[in-house]
């Protein structure tokens, strides 16, 4: 097992301006880990659904090496449901309704050949959930963690205490500001890595991701894309991205980082393409490989200073 | 006569959730001209001043190449002032005074040696004083245009005419998708270069600078900053320190114009460090040329593909 990774997998109801897709596919651990399947042979997943969720879809996942015997399936009950709808900017959503279900009986078992698993995936989910999850685990190599403004809000104590575990941190811009009390993205950056995570990802959706250690950042674009259809999940498969390519790789350096974040953003651009995780089923590496290419072009410049 | 600005001259009031300053001297062909005078010995500027604006920032502008033959000073008028107050997140902002005053009576008529500079920047202005402008020029070889959301409600058709008789438009995204009538920013660039500019600048703020041809694109992030102290001017520095860098190197190509947002992104970076022009007046070459550094080190990254 290269990589266990605990998250929601759900059914979505998703409303754009250019459309809507009812009862899609969808969950933090669903994205992440068909993100990061393009880059290992075997991963494992820890979530609950109900006896709703399609099996085609497991069989899928499966296919794609993604073990799902640290998935529980309640009989009798119904996966966690999400509906939202984004405004004409796409950058911001409404939550129309959530449905706990089955995520309120969601107390993380690890099957036996997770436990030493050298990375390991906390998606968005409550604080002691991952940290149920972590204490679990023999001794990650590295643990990256994504989470959002609700827990900060509601479970900050809980919060800070994973946050204090973890190697690399990834939220928004407005979640690091909130984090951190700070409006410089820099200033929040030192203030968070001083909770303990040696690398802070700060995710800006369609305005790119910044990449922070104590003393260096990177700054990474967002594919300009013609169409934007669904950006639900684009957070979820950029963590994918970024964490299969760091567990293939094997190499925290902040160099290799930097190439994890551009793989995770050109995942995440193609998630954006279709409704739910469709485009991840159709895409195959070349499609990365060749989306990669682009954004090296896209910030590829030489400076030639001229004399004064 | 290397270049040939017009622009507001003014006075401003700003606020920001850090601070404020009483009228200080602003205005966009202030800062343009300034930003580009780190690039060139001479440059024409072509406004209007009341008999209030001081004497000694005139000369400091003399003093860094900036001829003022076009500047008309008229006698007991008052000089455009506007006040604003930033938000928190300082991309937003809300005009809370604007006068005009010998504005008013902006009809501008260049001096002789101002009318065969091969370039030419339309600060934002009503495209009315634009459009006369350019119909004094004899050739120019590069016309940079800036505007504004204002003109788009007010004045689009006027707008859209001078917008047909430039090189490059810069505006910002909400604007490029006004102007088009496209959200995609990629369908926008197609759309609004099919009205006449060769490349479309789409301005971010803190987010960056997005460069479109008819089939290339570029991106330039913004430098993170420790502080943000008043972003008032931000736009206007880029600007003029993209045409200042295009006018001095006299290359038109994609290349070329990836540098002088990069450029002009490090100039606007320093103008955001103080209230005012004031950071403006204080860096030196190796000033931006450390800064232009530090653009590079920000993207900087070499992709190595895994086998799949």
């Amino acid at each position: 097992m290269q990589l266990v990774t605990v998250g929601t997998v759900a059914f979505d109801n998703i409303e754009t301006p250019f459309g809507r897709a009812d009862k899609v596919v969808g969950g933090a651990a669903t994205y992440i880990s068909l993100a990061a399947s393009f880059f290992l042979n075997k991963s494992g997943l820890v979530s609950v659904v109900g006896d709703d969720f399609p099996t085609d879809m497991m069989d899928l996942m499966q296919a794609k090496g993604v073990d799902l015997t640290g998935l529980e399936v309640l009989k009798g009950k119904e996966s966690f449901f999400w509906a939202g709808r984004y405004h004409y900017d796409m950058n911001t959503r409404d939550t129309l309704e959530t449905r706990l279900n089955v995520l309120l009986d969601l107390d993380p078992k690890l099957p036996e050949n997770y436990k030493a698993a050298p990375y390991v995936m906390l998606g968005n989910l409550d604080p002691k959930v991952q940290a149920k999850v972590l204490d679990q685990m023999s001794d990650p190599a590295l643990v990256v963690m994504d989470t959002m403004n609700f827990w900060m809000d509601s479970a900050m104590e809980d919060l800070k205490k994973v946050i204090g575990r973890v190697d690399i941190l990834c939220v928004n811009d407005a979640e690091a500001r909130q984090l951190s009390g700070q409006h410089s993205l820099v200033k929040a950056a030192n203030t968070i890595l001083a909770m303990g995570p040696t690398y802070l990802v700060v995710k800006k959706g369609e305005h790119g991701a910044l990449l922070f250690s104590k003393d260096r950042v990177f700054f990474a674009p967002a594919m300009p894309l013609e169409d934007i259809i669904d950006p639900t999940g684009a957070g979820d498969t950029f963590a994918g991205g970024f964490i299969g390519y760091l567990a293939r790789t094997q190499d925290h350096s902040f160099d290799n980082l930097k190439r994890a974040i551009i793989v995770g953003s050109a995942l995440a651009s193609f998630c954006c393409e279709k409704f739910g995780v469709q485009r991840l089923l159709e895409i195959k590496r070349e499609d990365i490989d060749e989306r990669v290419q682009q954004f090296v072009d896209l910030v590829d410049f030489d400076i030639e200073l001229v004399e004064e």
